[in-house]
């Protein structure tokens, strides 16, 4: 892990396939990474509008725009909680579609904000494939964006680690967290950008549960016993490190 | 991964089923710990002395008494090189066996160093089923270190984390390396300690370009462009950390 | 499991890659349902006209329109022997293809049936990637299906268990069977449909005698000593219960 | 699984490597077995004295014996809230040993109970070695208590399930749940019996939060509505069925 | 492979855990082994005679002496039919033990072979830990046998290949066979030898089925149309090769 | 493994997602299949001309066109090297796209070929997804190219045995060698080829190196002492065979 105390600004760049995942999944590494001073960005693939607004669609009346534009000022309230900018690309839910020209865009999006750490879902949630093709076309834009040939006015990026964040069942999903990390210290943050999700507030609870209890274990792994909450997150590829201690 | 820049002095322990393995496998990570200023510890619990000194049976009328003498004897050489200190337990090998006064000497050399990092084989080797017996012993010996109504002189560990340093056939043992470590700085100094093993001569190419590869590797995974040398590792216990850039 | 003694009536959804496969590998559990007094449907996204009709191809002047016919009528009086309804959504065979009008019709299917238990084909294949998509395309279509937003005359369904019948070669596709089903009961009629697809008499005594192994291994695993003829099936997602004896 | 409102008493037994273990992970299956009316009975290899009694070490002047006592007591107090049974074999923990006469003895015990199904720990907890102790022995002890040739008063045993409770980080463990139990009416039980356990009551909200989060689970995975509470279990065997639906 | 048809002898020894698997599960290749005029040697590490002697024991006033009496016959005669040599070693089963004499005279047993190829079971069947066993002291064994200051007549053997043969319940154990042998030119002798076990004589008929489904498969993988029965096995080591094709 | 002494003609078929990758990986493969008489050959689905290309865009004005036209002269340098005939699809790189029809006329340049292995990537490469579409390209095409009833002027083929070769960063992959093919005596060859890649010269030295390191595996795994350069193979589906030894 980079230490982030020496004044350089790094990047975080998160893949959120519906409007909400950032927030319940990933809400904590995005104010840690603010709340240090570096770029958070996050990309909101879809607005989740069909699959997980039920108490949208719970209202009499509603129709798929109100819902979109809901979530979009949910999900915007969120990332400012956060300390993030968001950017929406309205490809659609349930299913999620990348098409040639929407995945052409992510790669200039990911050049553009030239990440040292890129971060999505699992690669295979059998409740959710629209996360698994959040996954996928994420490992596949990073490619075409670090290809030197590629077109474009920013230049090919460098090799940015992958993390995954928490699927909701994380044994179903092959999901082995290798990284807790601390967010005690952001966690009204993370409560603040969750209470703007009001299509979701069941949720609520059952993640602030969750961060109790990883927070629990990452104390049990050797972390500080300060640590209250805890995000359990799961990184692709090895780290380069210039020590074991 | 901890900081090692702020004179907080931190303690590497590392499980060695023969008396070369720690050589060819662990030099790096040992050399950068003893270079960082940190203790580094080892303990190899056989000499190899039947299955891992070729080099020396060769020789007319050797014996398994000097076979020992000798591995003891370059292995303290190697260890120095290192920076670091060692014992052996000379419990045998081929096949390796730790019975229960043995375990019980290794749980009280665990709660001495009180380390911060462990290190030892992989848990499933078929070529070595002495090295999966070092890494059983070592999580067990883990295990009783920290249990508080142990006794002992030594107050109960908290939760090191554990590496398994690379095998022979990565591959074939289900090895997956998420830390790969610079060891461009110490590369001397694990050369020096390969030269040591006159025993295993020939492993000394090898393990010289395989430092090579895995620093390409190292390189391409977003390492700085300096780096040489590496050394693959595989944590087995999630990390805690603070921050995610 | 759920008991199905007491009058409510269920719903079983079959996905088949091919018009056969549904026979072979799920027709005593069709059978099962249907004799149980509930909904069986069968879903065929392809005949298997090209790929998995031998028998007919090798009668001289055969023709595409016509292996189609014939391997649909062999389906119905299959589908017929078991007690079931089956539906032909004629997407073609190696490879199988599902576009966006296809795919949008099982969304329909699946929400019309609203089914306890849907089942298919396992993810990997390597020998036949149709039986992927047609996975694949089952666990999307499910959770789109579920989507509150998602436009249709017919409610979001629940969260039906998924079932993946045994693939040809079971251990080259990580198919790991948690659930023998006793089909002794219904054999007769699982022959009778398997006698009904003759482009693919050979498979006959092959399933025939696979039948009696998994019976044997029924019996092996606890079940009653009198079942004769048993079939293989892995469930994706937890089951829910309220006891554990 | 089998239904149990016929009237027809069956045999759960469990094995818990140290005596807090039953509680903690399988309490809601054990009372739930009591409460329909079948024999539970639970087999504590050890008290868990050394290892697991951190709150009873924290006083002054604590001695092995006493943690015993205490532990003992705590555990028959717990077992009692959940309708069980209890054997205590003392076998030592941190690290737990079974020899020869352990292992006879447990055959022996399992023969007596004649369980249509077993319940214990994981096999592979890279934290815990016991458990993995525990898990080991039950499998052999169960081929053991099978063979026909095998000495003793008790007939040979059938093929009972075996299920794996839920371990502290089920991810690191290779734990996956396939049957999400419903504790919702036996979760008075299971709370009495925690509280029973004064020597680790910093467990209490954990397990408590963490059944709720199973119990949103078995929602989410189709279970009834009314579910609140819910335990992991994973089965080892194929179940043998006579019904999908 | 090595091609076999140059005169020059080779070895195969399998290890048997009971003294009925090798018929089983390795009779055809034990046969093609002698038929090709190669050496083919049996460990019996047990009779079998607790756990795999079911028609024995069924007889009144049968008695452990007799079993293995009748079992070593039968084996002896078995391994006639086969053309190969048998060792008992009656090391118990159910548990099977191995203890230190047992696992030296194993080792001589292996450098007096001097085996081109190793047979044994698969290293995790859930239903029987004996075999586990037998897989475990074989990879121990050939390490030892391997090591060049072990004591002995014999000198250090190479690196053979190790199989694992069919298990009861392949899926269940993780076999996945990546070796097909057609066993048509020697199956009468499988059958022959598997008439002599007259103690498990109902497994005769599931045997003889699994020859012909495992050769149904070995046509499927490419092997010769004209193969009729076949045996399913799995390399554990890379094997070393020449060409491709 | 097929033995290729006897005058039979066979045929080797190489999917290669860029124009490069079939030297690096399967040189000596190809190079071996080639000088034992048989037919070779290759299908560059890119020219790997976006992201495979570095040397070439270092050049100030260079262009696409430029790029495809160096790449595959120097393609074609490397295949005549190896013995080997080419064929380039020009499907593009950086995303690899393979349209119906690009897949329709793999299909046919695999019934040509006939081909009694097929050689491409590993499954799943969390670094290059173009490598993955080859890979499931292949799968897909092959199981075409064997439906009776596809359209064609050649046959149906047979059941090809398909290898995957070593990816750069093998466990990350999932990468398992099974074969290690002894390239020495086509070494020179294979060494020639990686020299026409002028693009990607620094991988010269990196490949050489890996061909000795495998190829002291080799001896290892129990190869010919003479054995210098190997290149590691994973075959995906069961060999058949008519011996053991």
């Amino acid at each position: 892990m980079t230490t982030v105390s020496n004044g350089e600004k790094k990047s975080l760049l998160v893949f959120s396939a519906h409007s909400g995942d950032f927030v319940w999944r990933a809400g904590g590494a995005i104010a840690t990474a603010a709340e240090q001073g570096h770029d958070a960005k996050i990309i909101c693939l879809s607005f989740g509008e069909r699959g997980e607004s039920q108490g949208l669609w719970n209202n009499p009346g509603m129709d798929l725009d109100t819902v979109k534009k809901v979530r979009r000022q949910e999900a915007e309230q969120a990332a400012e909680a956060l300390g993030a900018e968001i950017t929406f690309l309205d490809l659609g839910d349930y299913p999620l579609a990348v098409d040639l020209e929407a995945f052409d865009r992510i790669v200039d999006l990911i050049r553009e904000a030239n990440p040292d750490v890129l971060m999505t879902h699992v690669a295979n949630d059998p409740y959710n494939r629209d996360h698994n093709l959040a996954h996928e076309t994420l490992l596949r834009a990073r490619m075409v964006a670090q290809a030197q040939g590629h077109k474009n006015g920013y230049p090919p990026i460098g090799a940015p680690q992958v993390l995954m964040f928490e699927p909701h069942q994380s044994e179903m999903c092959g999901f082995v967290p290798n990284l807790l990390l601390d967010i005690t210290p952001v966690f009204e943050r993370k409560r603040a950008a969750m209470e703007a999700m009001s299509a979701q507030r069941h949720l609520i609870e059952y993640y602030t549960d969750l961060a109790l209890r990883r927070g629990v274990q990452a104390v049990r792994n050797g972390g500080s016993k300060s640590i209250l909450q805890a995000e359990a997150h799961q990184r692709i590829f090895p780290i380069v490190a210039t020590a074991v201690l």
